[in-house]
């Protein structure tokens, strides 16, 4: 018989929580990052909805996919069970490898463009507990390589869906005069 | 006074179908690709949930400049509106021109990366509607250059969210066992 | 001390040749889905432009960390290494699982974005040795949830490159008038 | 008689700096961003594999046509010669068109995926010229939506070049010990 592999949406939440705290992980942790890069836009935003983007994010299948393999990838690398170069290319997190941002981009772009720049921003500037986990990453035993870019690019996609959700009220708001495509 | 830049989801999808019709293309031709794309893989999928996809896809933001946006470069380049060797590589549709296959690689992406294939395989064995727009471009004094790569990139982000629904109606339907993360 | 990590081009493409053969793949079959894509628009493609293309495209860092990395990930699988439901996931090749697509478009899009939409086709459509590769990753025991798409990736990147490589031609072989920028 | 349409790599480079002129950017402007950029990560940086890297990106064909049309889109959004509420949202530069990131991105990663994570940075802190030309762009009758993220763009391109270009040097350096793939 074939084991379960499609779940349901708050099963997949709640397994992407359990995945992120058993690598020290807390969802606040990434709010927090959403929350400090749209404050430079808005002065409105609530945490909470912040702390609501992040967990919607972690309910749908590509980002459980993503950080259920990030979590596992750090893992063995830690317990050194990859063979050949890319065991130590992960291990010693090389400046050139980019798989671990190609994962991130793609989970950073979940509410649009913006994500992605976004990301990138978190990625090179690292932010918040994305660069607690990098500095971490260099301590002997420990792997961070995915598990950074994973919580980076959460964070940059939260951040764009809070920008998405205050715009769509403003558009609300403004009066509405009948518009025609072609004045 | 700044002139309105925001506007609500039903503006939009309103907008973007109204935009589309005005280049010759029907919301249901859009729905009808999806539909036999994913028809190959799943054999219950009902052409409502193929149209209902494309008018959500239509709502968003992101999607309503992409459409706008190809729309109005068509035109520009049939009135002539470009200067420099731009104007001919538009209206001639250069096949190593690939800016078209940029903007509808990042629609197609909406509900996840298999839209991304699905695009692939739609731009290159060009499915229904894209096929005659594709031939109609070649005529004399009509450039569809950015419009079949935006239709096609919204039928395979439908054919996307389609699978999506599907699967996610299947996830509740299996039988709840317990699910722990590490076994 | 630090373990090498940083391979010259030389190096990178033997290592690279050796994986994929590792897993049973040849640079040829590569190169003749590359060079059956490219026939459909052009004539005059030789073979050894193909397999030309194929070993420089796996003498590039990031392809290097790519391939090591795919054939690394369906062993893992195969050793059932993984922990947690991704395990199944990645072993089962479940239909919505979309990271091995993520890492095939990053590859394929080396030489441009039509890369990209050429893997869509290679990939929805199972082109030669692909078609083989997933047949055999449905058999007990096997993993083929990765080395798919990058092989599908590589080719892609190689038909690209073949297309690059002839519009470079003709573009010396056409007459030189003086061209300017805003005619 | 079809009008050319395929230039060689020297008329292209020439003919984008041109384009950027004609826009006020200067090619050193945007070395000096790579080179900044980059110093970060390296001490031994010459400006000149700088200014080398960014005439290298210029030559290509993909890049070619994402200047000429950027030059032009931000023009003609100037001549105000779009049609319906795109006009007003490509004047405006609404902070939720992503369009213009979606091209930058796609000039980016010309050599790898940290050009992405690169222009993400340059996007949102806006370093050296694109600062300027994203300021002037609010003045009255000038846009320049599209021309600041090509500019950051090829920035990033030609510092992650660079990057690849240094690590190449050091690979060979390295002492050769015989490397197996799976030791």
């Amino acid at each position: 018989m074939k084991k379960k592999v499609l779940f349901s949406r708050e099963e997949m939440a709640r397994l992407c929580v359990e995945a992120l705290k058993s690598r020290g992980v807390e969802i606040d942790e990434i709010a927090k990052i959403a929350y400090q890069q749209q404050a430079r836009y808005t002065s409105n935003i609530r945490f909470e909805t912040c702390r609501e983007s992040v967990l919607k994010i972690l309910s749908l299948r590509d980002i459980f996919h993503h950080v259920l393999l990030a979590v596992e990838l750090d893992r063995m690398a830690e317990q050194k069970l990859f063979r050949g170069p890319i065991q130590d290319i992960i291990e010693q997190d090389l400046g050139l490898f980019g798989v671990d941002e190609v994962l991130g981009l793609d989970v950073a772009r979940l509410y649009g463009v913006i994500g992605m720049t976004n990301f990138g921003d978190i990625d090179v500037n690292k932010h918040g507990i994305v660069s607690r986990l990098n500095e971490d990453g260099k301590k002997e035993g420990i792997v961070h390589t995915f598990l950074d870019d994973i919580v980076g690019a959460i964070a940059a996609a939260a951040s764009t869906r809070v920008a998405q959700v205050i715009n769509e009220d403003i558009a609300h708001e403004e009066p509405h005069k009948a518009i025609s495509l072609f004045d």
